[in-house]
This record gives C-alpha cells, structure tokens and sequence, in this order.
C-alpha cells in the first residue's frame, strides 16, 4: 500500500461523498472517537482534578504546539495552541505594535480572510490612537511596503483563490524596512509546505480544523519567534500566561517564553481530537503531501478545463503559487454548487461566484479527482444546478 | 428515589473517592461519551462541513447559551458561549469602559480570580488611556464606590473562601452612582441561585468546567443585559460575531444582541460535551440544589468544628453569605490535602493555608460528607499528612 493509500485509510469517509472541502473542515480520523473516549472516562472520569498533572492535561498547548511546530518549520518551544485564529491573530497584532510602537499603520491585502481584518479594525478601535488599518491589493504588498509600516499581515494561502504569497520575499523585504511580520497559516499548516525560521518569521498564527483534521472549532496555535518571545507584552494577560498560575498572585507577570502567549484554562477535550488528529504526520513528509496536492490539483484543473468550457479559472496555474486549493469562477456558482453537492461531491461556495475545491493527498486520490469531474461536468454541461431548490440562498458555511 | 440519588446515579464517580473538588472541576456525566461519540461520527464524521447547517453546530453558542441563561435569571438571546473566561472577562470589560468612557476607574475586590484581575491590567495596559484597576478588601467593596468609578467588577462567590456579595444590593448602589457592574459567575452558576434580570445586572460572564460539569476547558459564557447589546462595541470582532459571516465583507458590522459577543468558530466538541451536561438541569430546581448545598455545607462545618480542632473555618458560617463551598484554615494545610487525597477524598489547597472543599448536592450527600469528616479526622488528628512525599509540593491545581 502506497502512504497516501495508508492515510486514506485512516479516515472516516462517508459513503458516496467525494470530500473536496477539507480546506475547510478536515474529515474524521477514526481514532478520534475512541482517543477522545478514553481521555473522557480514563482520564477526566478517573482522575477528575488530577488529571491536570497525572493526564498532563496542563502541559498539552505546548506538547501539540510543538507537534504543529515541525509542520511548519517551528523550533520547540515557539508555537503554542488555545482559543481560536481570531484570538491569536488579536494576541499577535497587539504585540506587534507594542514591538513597533513609534509607527502606526498595519497593512494587509483584500483578499485576507476578513475575520482577520476585523479583529484588527477592533484592537485599533479600542487603542484609539491613530493608528491605520491599510488594505492592499494581494499583488501590490511589496512596493506598498515601507517605513511607516508598524506591522505587515498577511494571510499566505488566500482562502478564495488559493494564490500563495512568497512568505521568504515579503518578510525579508518588510524586515529591511524595520516592519514586523505576522503570516495567518490557516490554508497553509498541514496543506504547503512552511518554514517559519527559514524565513526568519516573526508571528504567525492558524487555526487546526482545515488541513490538521482537528474537528470543528479545534484550537487555534500562535508562533512567536524565540528571539522576541520575551520582549513581548501580552494584552490578553490570562493566568494560564502567568510565571507562576497557580501561586494566584494578584499581580500579572508574563510567563517564560511562548507559555506567555497562553490565556484561559486549555480547552483538553477539544485539544485530545486535535493531538490524536496529529499522528497522521508520523506516517508521510510534509515534501510528499505538497508535491501530491500540487498534481492532484494540476489534474482537476486541465481537467475541468477540457471538459467544463463555461468555467474559468480563479487560482493560480502555477503549483509553485498556489496552496492546496482550486477556485474556478462560474456566474451560477452557487446553484452548481448546491448540485453538486447533492450529488455527492462536496466542495464549497465563495460570493460572489467562486466555485472552490480542496485537495488532500491524505485521503483524496486520483481516481476521486477524476470522479469529481464527471459530476462536476455532468452538473454544468447539462444544467443540473437550474433547479429552484439549488438557487435558493441558505445560510452558507 | 429521590432526585438527588437520581442525579447522583447519572454521573460516573470513580470506586473509592469522595469527590470534594467539583468547584474545581466537575465530574463526567456518564452520559457524555456517547453523545460525543455520536457527535463525532454521526455528524463531523457523516456530515463533513454541512454539519455547520444540518446539525447547527453553528446555533450552538446561542442555543446552550439560552440553557445556561435559565440557571441565572438571563432572558433567552442574552447569554452566548464561546472561548475561555478570561477572555470573557476581556469583553465584557472593554465594553464597559466604552460605555462609561469619561469615567477611568475599574474597582474590583483583592478576593477576585487573578485571571480577572490579570485581563483587566493587560487592557488598561494596551489602552494606555490613565485607566486605574483598584482594588477594595472585599468587604469594603460598598464604601469604595463613587462617581470616579467606571466599572466594578467582582466574583459573585470568592474562589478561596465561599463568601459571597450580595448582587442584588452592590448592582444598585454601583448604578446609582452611575457604575457598570459586571459579575463573575465562575462559583455561582449551577451552585448558586442567581437573578441576573432580577439584580439589574449589566454584565455576566463565568466558567462552565465548575458546577457545570462541561469537561477540562469547558467553554466560557457571557451576558449582557438585552438593553445594552445594540450599545456595545466588541473590541474582539471576530467574524462570528458579525451581521454576515459569511458575507466576507472586508467591514466589520457588529451583528444584533448579544450574537456581537462571540468571536471565532464555535468550539463544537467541547460544546457538545457541556450541552450533554447540561440535560441534569431539567431533573432538579436550583433552588433545591442551594438548599441541600447549605445543609451539607452546614454538615461539613459543624462536624470537622467538632472533631478537628486544629482547624479554622476560613468561609462565612451563615450558608446565605457562602457560595457551595467550604475553607478550613490549617498550617499544614498543603500536605494535609495531598494525604486526604491520598485517602480518597479529593478536595483542594489555595495558598497560603486553605484546604477549600465543594459541595455539590447533584453527586454529594450526607454520608459522603460524613465518611469525609471521618478520614479527615484521622488525617489531622493522626497527623497521616507528617510525611515527606505530601510536603513536597508538586504543581497545584
């Protein structure tokens, strides 16, 4: 059996479902029920409060932190999980300022994933002090970059497009010109492959639902490069951050190191889906999985494209700039969507017209690629979506 | 059977421990495995991404945020779950001191959770706007109130003592003299009956992992009052909390009610655990768990007064005065706890001297009270706890 047919097959995957969405919610690994069973009665059944130390339950954001850490190109004791990508983005770009304090703009591209826009537009609110949120044109970052710059944040992989920014060129640029950098990995932990001190990075952040299968809503992870981690001032100062937690002193002093970056009480259960999700890593090379999804990907679109004519491309044609997804444009793409769906290929819709579709080598093979075409060119070429029930606007996810 | 014996009958409670510690963390409700195993398979498992919709993981915040809300006096649409509580307590803090801007003073008591205090320091930090956090003896809490206050911000119960504020009578006086109030519930809900809409209540926030019984890291809750919510400004404005998530407008626009309080992608796991834990609720009435948690409470003190006299009732002696738990003050009071948990009854030590015992009458009755006074006695008056390996200390928790 090749690898990439052993992790398939570590999968939950339901019956008759081409899953070409694990961009957004990676699919079950079927040792998870049992792994989360046995943490919930061995564990917080048997040893209930004891299990902070016994079960080690304390010591979990920085032991799969540092799991997350070498997919990402992050040394030990430099990423650390808890709360969720807003959280950790607010936590980064809050620092970042304090770092950067005598310059007042934060810039970002249009096609950042808008949560992350919006948490900054609120920590700037809430400074009120001058400062700027600045919003570029993905493909205008470099020459917006300059030294009134505080904080450049980008996310690298652009949830609708797929484009990839080339996270070594921007920060070295952005770094000569004094500017802290903080890459979102939330399209890239797990899907491309990321080199964190290889590029000299300063924060990045990701959540672990997409690419790190960790289930819904799992817990998000914050790098913070060893050489700034105890220059920095965290504003969300919670006790799990503190030196010393349980001595309840009335006075915060920021922790050692990334354990700064720790706010509330960890959540264990939902960090057990995620490290029992983390195992699959131990089986392939981050190398492999990146050079698989780029054929993969490469296939569906010169598929698509010979046989879907009225779709047009949205992402990237060369692998080398393109995380682990395809976007093609299509007027009725959220009625094709919708269609396709129902018939059993699972992809998702971006407004106003992006038809996007994730690709896994962990657990979606050629013959899924090439099975999706037929009914992706069943569903345009012969007007499936031109249903009423399609049409109809639900609440999108 | 009574429904105490009921309620006691669904939880799973190890073989030969009597669990005085569900202050702390409560303990798993035999029937939460099933219902994350079925969570895991049947919906993240079978259901992939639409889940979101088809199972409305998506609701989920709000709908056991309602269920939450009938256990503290809240109005449906008032209480949302989300994140940690110190992050809740970072919420509901900046929004008070927008709403009270001309005002620079947050008061709390020196017997709060230092997470709390910890928050508040790391936003007027960030705020850098001359915001003062001072701190009253919390029975000088009344006469520190005046018109230079901005926000007071306290824990309903003490998490050292049990002694509890009087919330009906502090929210009054705070908002006479024009003071946002926000209350941690952290010890009081599921221990304690609490009228949030009763007291006037501005703000609420509190834990789920206590009485509550969601799991280690359960989900935090929040509540403002229905005539605030179109008044605050979310300095954390995570997508989730916007008019249109999935809009993916560039423009954060908060959305209606208390929907603006939560910030990104719902923890559904851990949620799942806490609404299976919540389902006791719906077999007893808060007002006969506080009278049968007073009874116990009165038990415990009157026995361990009568057969310990080392020790020294560090709580309220009158039960209206006192949250669901009881502090003995003893010198040796560290190793004391860990040969008392060595001999099957697990309460907790906070520093410098407390040995701090919960009573939970959902899974706690008379007898477990009685045959805990029995071992603690031996334990104190046999000096059990003079031995090296109970004086070591370990990380607490």
């Amino acid at each position: 059996m090749s690898d990439f047919a052993k992790t398939k097959s570590i999968f939950h995957l339901p019956e008759g479902v081409i899953y070409l969405d694990g961009n957004s919610l990676g699919p079950l690994p079927k040792a998870t029920p049992d792994n989360i069973g046995n943490m919930l009665t061995n564990e917080w059944g048997e040893m209930l409060i004891t299990g902070w130390n016994k079960a080690d339950w304390m010591g979990q954001p920085s032991r799969v932190g540092d799991r997350i850490g070498k997919l990402i190109g992050a040394a030990a004791g430099s990423v650390v999980m808890g709360d969720t990508l807003s959280i950790k983005v607010y936590q980064a770009v809050s620092s970042a300022l304090e770092l950067n304090s005598s310059r007042k703009v934060v810039l970002s591209d249009n096609g950042n994933f808008p949560t992350d826009l919006y948490m900054v537009d609120g920590l700037l609110k809430s400074l009120d002090a001058g400062h700027e949120l600045r919003l570029s044109d993905p493909d205008k970052v470099e020459e917006s970059l300059s030294e009134e710059i505080a904080v450049l944040m980008l996310t690298e992989v652009d949830y609708r497009t797929g484009r990839k920014h080339n996270m070594k060129a921007l920060t070295e640029k952005a770094h000569a010109l004094g500017i802290i950098v903080i890459w979102d990995l939330a399209h890239s932990a797990g899907a491309v492959e990321v080199d964190l001190e290889g590029c000299n990075a300063d924060f990045a952040v990701g959540c672990t639902y997409k690419y790190l299968n960790g289930g819904p809503g799992a817990p998000a992870f914050i790098y913070v490069a060893p050489r700034l981690q105890d220059k920095i001032r965290p504003s969300l100062s919670g006790w799990m951050g503190h030196e010393a937690p349980f001595a309840f002193d009335l006075d915060y002093r920021a922790g050692a190191g990334i354990e700064r970056m720790r706010v509330g009480t960890p959540p264990v259960i939902a960090l057990t889906a995620l490290e029992s999700a983390l195992d699959i890593w131990d089986m392939v090379s981050m190398a492999d999985v990146r050079a698989k999804s780029i054929e993969l990907c490469d296939l569906f679109i010169s598929e698509v494209e010979a046989r879907c004519p009225e779709l047009e491309l949205n992402s990237p044609r060369d692998g080398e700039n393109r995380g682990s997804q395809v976007t093609f444009k299509f007027n009725e793409g959220y009625a094709a969507m919708q269609a396709l769906i129902a018939h059993g290929v699972i992809g998702d819709f971006r407004a106003p017209d992006n038809m996007r579709f994730g690709f896994t080598p962990l657990y979606i093979d050629e013959s899924d690629v090439r099975a999706a075409v037929d009914i992706l060119a069943d569903v345009i070429n012969n007007k499936l979506w031109d249903k009423p029930e399609y049409k109809q606007k639900a609440r999108v996810t």
